[in-house]
Parts: structure tokens; sequence; C-alpha cells
């Protein structure tokens, strides 16, 4: 593909150009040592002009409605007329270069919608790189007027870590009566999330969607409660009847007004900017350290006698950080 | 001190000789490199002679009554015969140079129990150090023939995950009606939890404690199913009136015996050491990497100018790559 000069990218995405917008994503998301240098300089110079969205991140795990529901939702929000980007986090993609986002049959009437900018999972990389991959994407989206950023994820991994680290409000999608559904859900991820909506509370579901709202809301009063002081509402939703969305907006709307009253929207963003800024560095020095020639093997041979009890983790570390190719 | 040849620990280690194993894990504890290798040389012999033990982890807020509940469990396992020791990983012992088992007042019984053994936490170096140097000194207790190993944290901090990560199974002590007290409780806690005991479950505090444990149990029924088919329960104890503690060691041996049986037990071993290996490689690489002279100034200045927007943490990491000393 062809690359513009760093000002037809910084100007374009300025200007909303949803073409040159795409292009400087697709820098981002190169592997071109060339094009990271592109995608780092176009990055600097629009710093000034991110960090004006509300970035929410949304979860839960396959079969649970996620895309119905951002396709409702983005719409609700293009329909207020502001401008929303979905991104997606998807590990699974990583194993079968597939995409949450990537279904061309999904969010089709979004997809559509000239409010709206969608783009797909990039793929290729470490979980880790990909997010960061997602983190810069959401600063161009920013710089090119998106109001709203959502960044969907699969509640199954360890991605929905990474999109906590990088949003301002987390949103933990549940089906009613799931019990094998939630096998896999990562543990720890219910007491992150700052709303749990109930999906497909509709028609025959809607009696025990209602239930389900109340025992979550009762179980979320037991949770350590955030220095925010935020209390993590439960809520309904149904994408298919329209309803719990306009109430969700309004919950993220007094979620950031709180914090940004008292102070915690703008020391979560610091936070999540150091622990960018240090993760980074560690990616680095672990892919630095374990692409040395013969590290690969080297590595799989210490697993395997660390797995089999055969040495102590200590010294399978000290045989690595000794090994010199 | 004196040190001694490595073989006059590791057979006074294998014989059970207590003094010898203080003098064990203070060459664990030492930062003096010649200490770590030998340290390191006794380990490896004593190796085949680990794994044998029931690893607890204990944790709660500060107030729950850790110490107490300590000291009653492990009176009672000993009472029936059982090696017990128990260690500790307080973060809060890295800032005050105190220590959460150095106060000399508590668990004053079981101090003086034949069949137990106390070491406080390790003090200086890195949390995940501290934790390093609390896994092997658990692997010298199981040497040494201790059949349970308890180790304590406080649940405010990042020390609880460390904790998590090196045992069998894993407490969660909370008090009745505690709101504030929660307060700083790390989010994500309770859903890792194996069971959780309601503490001071006695007198005036009595009902109250079995109204948290019926709402406890609630909520975690709506958790994330663990993958090892385990439904932690909720249960109310009292270190005053010896109540619950021996359906807790019941609840403990349940598990054990099913993990023990689906195969759970030593793949969580396996995993738990490989993320040791790695976590040890990741901390080598980081500390040699911000050893280096002239770095801390760099890093302050560079997590300023991330922490006030000025640059990219992407920026700043690449510049601390950059940084030749």
């Amino acid at each position: 593909m062809r690359r513009f000069p760093p000002d037809h990218y910084i100007s374009g995405i300025r200007s909303g150009d949803r073409l040159v917008l795409s292009r400087a994503i697709t820098l981002v998301e190169s592997q071109l040592e060339s094009d990271q240098e592109l995608a780092l300089a176009v990055l600097e110079q629009v710093l000034p002009q991110t960090g004006q969205s509300i970035r929410v991140g949304i979860t839960g795990v396959p079969g649970v409605g996620k895309s119905t529901f951002i396709e409702a939702f983005g719409k609700y929000l293009t329909g207020a007329g502001k401008k929303v980007a979905v991104l997606a986090i998807d590990p699974t993609s990583q194993r079968s270069h597939g995409s949450i986002l990537g279904d061309k049959t999904r969010m089709e009437t979004l997809s559509m919608d000239p409010l709206a900018y969608i783009r797909p999972t990039p793929s290729g990389g470490s979980l880790g790189g990909v997010a960061n991959k997602t983190r810069e994407t959401m600063l161009l989206c920013e710089a090119a007027g998106f109001e709203v950023i959502l960044i969907e994820t699969v509640g199954v991994g360890q991605s929905e870590t990474l999109v906590h680290g990088m949003v301002d409000f987390f949103l933990l999608l549940m089906l009613a009566g799931a019990g094998d559904e939630l096998q896999g859900m990562k543990r720890g991820i219910m007491e992150l999330a700052d709303a749990i909506a109930i999906t497909k509370a509709d028609g025959d579901n809607a009696n025990a969607a209602e239930h389900a709202r109340l025992d979550y809301q009762n179980a979320l009063h037991l949770f350590p409660p955030a220095a925010t002081g935020w209390i993590p509402p439960v809520l309904t939703c149904s994408a298919l009847q329209n309803q719990g969305i306009v109430d969700l907006w309004q919950i993220i709307t007094d979620h950031q007004r709180l914090l940004m009253e008292n102070g915690y929207r703008d020391q979560n963003r610091q936070q999540q900017n150091l622990d960018w800024l240090h993760s980074t560095v560690r990616q680095r020095l672990e892919n630095r350290f374990y692409a040395q020639p013969g590290m690969r093997a080297k590595l799989t041979e210490i697993e395997d006698a660390v797995r089999n009890g055969e040495i102590l983790p200590l010294q399978g570390a000290r045989r690595l950080m000794n090994f010199s190719p």
C-alpha cells in the first residue's frame, strides 16, 4: 500500500477523513519498522487532539449478544448526533485469524452509518502487542473527532484486563440464567465492572433477566467499594426492543461526570498511561530476550524441565539468563 | 552469621531440624550473591522432598482477625498431629519495615507449639522478589516435613494475587457488615477465593455473620464457575469459640481430594511453576534494565512527561529503550 507523507495523515485525521484515518491505523498495525516510525510521527503530532472521548470497554462471553448490543447502542449514539468508533481486541482471532468485527454480516446497519467507524481487530503479534495497537488506534480515532470509543472484547481470556486498562468505563454484558456459558469467563472480571447489563431481556426471557438483575445487584453490594465512590449499577436491556440503551448511556455519563469532578478520571488515565509505558518496556525487553537465536528451543527445554518438576523455576530462570546463543 | 557447607543444610532440613531450617531460610532471604548460590544448591538437593504439603493462602483486610484465626486453625492442625508452617507476605512491611508476623505478642500459643513453625515476612526488595523468597521458603519447609503451609497476606494490594499463584487453596476471611473496611481490598479477589470464612461469628455478631454467610453464598453462585468444578463454600467461624475451624479443614481436604482426582492440583502447580519461571525472567530483565547508571533519573523524567500527557507512553518506552548511560 502506498504511504503518504506525515502531514497528509495528520491533516486528514484532523479533518475527520475516514480514508486517511484507516490508512493511518494500517500504519499503526503494520509490523514494518518504517511504518511504525511513520505511525509514531503521526501520533506525536495529533496527541494534543486526543483524550476528548468517552472510552468504553464492553465485554461478555460468546453468545451474550455483544454485536447486537453494540449495534443498538451505537445507533442510539449516532442518532443523538455523536460520532462513534468501534474497535475490538479479540484474542481468539490470534489463533483463528478470524476477528470479532471481521464478520461482514454483523453490525450491518451501524457499519453503514456515516457517524460510525468500525475497525476490525488487528491480527498477528502477541495479545499485549495487539492491545497497544488498539490504544494507538483509539488515539487516532479521538484525533479524528470520535466522541465515544467502544472497545469490544471477549470475556474469556486476558484481553478484558487489557481493555479495562485503557478505558474510562468498563461494561460487562451477562445473560440471565447463564451457568455453563460463564465457564471460562475470567474470574475477577465481575468485580472490575462499572456496570453490568443483562442482555436479551425480552419475550420469555424478560422475567429471568429481571431476577438476574436483582441477584447481581445484591451481589455487587458485597464487593469491595471502588475508591472512586462509584457504585456499579445492574440493568437489563434488550437490543430487540431497544430497551435499556438510553439508561445505559445515562449511567455512563453519570459515571463520567462523577469521575471528572472527583479527579479520578484523569488519575485513572494517568495511571493507565504509566502502566502502558511500563508494560511496553517490559514487552520489548522480553521480546528482545526471547528473540535471541536458539532461545526458543532452550525455552521449550527449560519449560519442560520445570513442568516435570526436574528443576526449580529459579534454576530455569538462571539458565535462561545465562544462556548465550 | 556463620554459613554451613551445603550438606549440613540438606541433612538438617531433611531431618526436620528447625535451627538448620531457619538458617537455610536466612540464606534464601539474603541479598548476598554467595548466599543465594548456596541457597540454590540446597534447594536443588531437597527438591525431590518438596511438594507433599497442602498449601493454603489466607487473606483478608486488616482487622478481620487473621492472626487470631491462624492461631486457632494452626492449633487445631497441630492438635491433630500435623506439622504446620506459617509464612507471610506483607507488602506493608516493605515500607514500614514491620511485618505481619513480626509482632511477638501475636500467635503466642502457636509459636510455642513444637509442631508449628512460624516465620515472619522477609523484608526488603520488591514485592515480586519477596514473593519468590516465600516460594523458596515454602519448599524448604516442605522438605523439612511440614504438611500444611499457611501463607498469610493482607488483602489490600498486589500480594494476594502473588499468594494465589503459589497455593493450592485460597481462603478469604471477611467480616460481617464490613463496608468501609473493605475499601482498598483488591477488586477481583473475591472471585479467586476457594472459600470465604466470615470471622468473629460469636456473641452479638453471630446473627450478622450468618446473614453475611448467606449473602456471600448467594453472590458466589453468580460468579463464573471454576474450571476445576469446585464451588467455593462460605462458612462462619469463631476463633473465640473454636467454631468453624474443623469445618474449614474438612473443606480444604475435600477440595484437595477433588483436585487431586481430576488432575487440577498438579496442573495448577505446573502452571504456577511456569508462571514463576517467566515472572523471574521478567523481573531480572527489568531489574537489569532499570539498574543501568542514570536510568533512575531518566525514568522519573519520562514518567513525568507521560503523566502530564506531553509524550505518548510509546515514545517514552522508546526513549527508555534507546537510553544509553
